[in-house]
């Protein structure tokens, strides 16, 4: 999650490590602030605690004491009075980066998962999980950020999944997108495959904002939507391809095993059954970023978490399929399971 | 804050930053839920998923997660199933140590103070400071939990602001303690000088817990409380020193300015006002601590900052000093102020 793991072993003997926890969620709202600014967009080449008080409509002193926080964390850098973009901050959060995922902020500290995360994290430590917002209502309004601010997210590993799709031998003609939210990794398969048409399973809600990036990505006549639970709904049959997008993580093992035998039994003859998941080594605390996903899991569900390869291959066989495989995609932190 | 700002001025383009920031709220969480398990005293030399579980009656799923997050952001080791501490947790986050500073917490993620930095950070920009929760009502019981919380945050400081009084040329007799908070500062300075008297002033719901401490620390006979508001109360003549610790950073130039000309009122012929205070460097973005410190006080409070050596200049000159005088208490961020 943080380079600043890596100190650890070292055995010098300081407390910043536990102070920069403590004060951690203080990081998180310089950020979501300045992207809701659109702060970094604004300094493009340049700017002044006034220059930018003005553009933004803040008051000059605001802007001031976030920007010389942004600098001391590293988003900015500071010469005499002028503000700065770091080469990270020009790529990822300048608004006019095709990188650009300030949008993340919108779900990641949207106020209910905060709430769920911060409110009591010693109650789903002693539970071993959380109610979960998804979980308490169906078509959960979360989602709808969900979609609007993950896809630039996660935008990247939709692309490298379609390109790792493009070697399958035979090009797939339907394709089912199960819990498409931005609808990206079906949009990114419909652009890699010219005449397959995508079937998005959603919240009714979350489609409505898939089918509008189809429509924005040029795919629209070959995006079909099915709204409701991925549990429940009946998705037909006949499919060559169906993506489990991260979602499995969201569960337990049983439950992915049903999933899965239901996306088996929907399989066309050669059909394939591809997910992306964040997979952590057998140690649990590697790769840092799967690793801690665990954690994120822990706070927002009920029984979810990151799956190793052991437990994905375990899921797969209570599924029927002989086995997972595991290939990165980097350079995101997520991998693509392929149940054979 | 963080030693990842580091990174920033290489130009390598990495989203790492960017995504730790956003999920940096979870670090918090994670910090808070083992600190409130008493996870890091119980490991002591080792523990499993599963002992850990039973010591903390909490489920060895919510163990193992949390655990592996804290192995993930260098707080534990893990060899096998085996956790440990880093010598650093062991040093600040094991009950048994001199050094612990899991309190800290209550305060810094105090339900209250991470709805006010956290529910809307933009408006604090845009404002340019808060309503501030101790500015809303007097007596506010988040000083209470400052109280409770924060001693062994800043009990180093204290102890090494005594060692540098004991400099003093004429030993004081009579001290006094402005917003006391948990009263290590006075108790520290009772202390180093057996025949000096304290009279704290503070809220009387804290100063209950500053004298609870002053007698832990067998000082109670010579600890006199005063309660009330710093701006109002009337505590007297004739102090030989008087200290701010930890307070002018609180408010604004002229109400700064405004208190020492209260403090330096109430001076014996060679009495000192010192203050505790993180000084940002002129540049206002190092060192790391006192300069992003600015950023909790424009979230926490409606017109408070870090005051640079400049800052506290025109602050003592205002209130008739001649000058502030910054001298550095390491190893903690903080710095001691000599208004004279």
């Amino acid at each position: 999650m943080s380079s600043t793991a890596a100190e650890a072993g070292m055995g010098e003997i300081s407390p910043d490590l536990i102070v920069d926890a403590m004060f951690a969620c203080r990081k998180t709202a310089a950020i979501k602030a300045a992207i809701e600014l659109d702060l970094f967009t604004l300094i493009g080449d340049g700017g002044t605690a006034e220059s930018l008080a003005v553009a933004t409509n803040a008051a000059e002193r605001g802007v001031r004491i976030l920007c010389d926080y942004l600098v001391v964390n590293g988003f900015l850098t500071k010469t005499g009075h002028q503000y700065a973009l770091t080469p990270s901050s020009r790529a990822f959060l300048d608004r006019h980066s095709p990188a650009y995922m300030g949008s993340a902020i919108e779900f990641l500290a949207a106020p209910e998962i905060l709430k769920q995360v911060l409110d009591d994290p010693t109650s789903y430590v002693r539970n071993g999980g959380s109610i979960g917002l998804a979980n308490m209502s169906p078509d959960n309004p979360v989602w709808v950020k969900f979609a609007r601010g993950m896809g630039s997210f996660t935008g990247g590993s939709a692309v490298s999944l379609a390109a790792e799709m493009a070697n399958l031998p035979v090009p797939p003609k339907r394709i089912l997108d199960i819990a498409a939210g931005h609808g990206r990794f079906g949009i990114e398969m419909a652009k890699t495959f010219p005449s397959a048409e995508i079937v998005a399973v959603d919240w009714n809600s979350v489609l409505q904002l898939a089918k509008h990036n189809a429509w924005e990505f040029g795919v629209s006549e070959r995006y079909k939507a099915i709204p409701g639970s991925a549990f429940d709904v009946d998705w037909g049959t006949d499919y060559d391809l169906i993506l489990l997008a991260n979602f499995l993580h969201h569960f337990d093992m049983e439950t992915c095993a049903g999933l899965l035998g239901k996306t088996r039994a929907s399989l066309s003859r050669d059909g394939h059954v591809v997910a992306v998941e964040f997979v952590p080594n057998d140690d649990l605390v590697s790769p840092p970023f799967a690793a801690a996903f665990s954690w994120e899991m822990l706070a927002n569900t009920p029984k979810g978490e990151a799956y190793t390869k052991k437990d994905l291959t375990e899921m797969a066989r209570r599924a029927g399929f002989q086995d997972a495989r595991v290939k990165p995609l980097p350079p995101s932190p997520a991998s693509v399971i392929f149940f054979e």
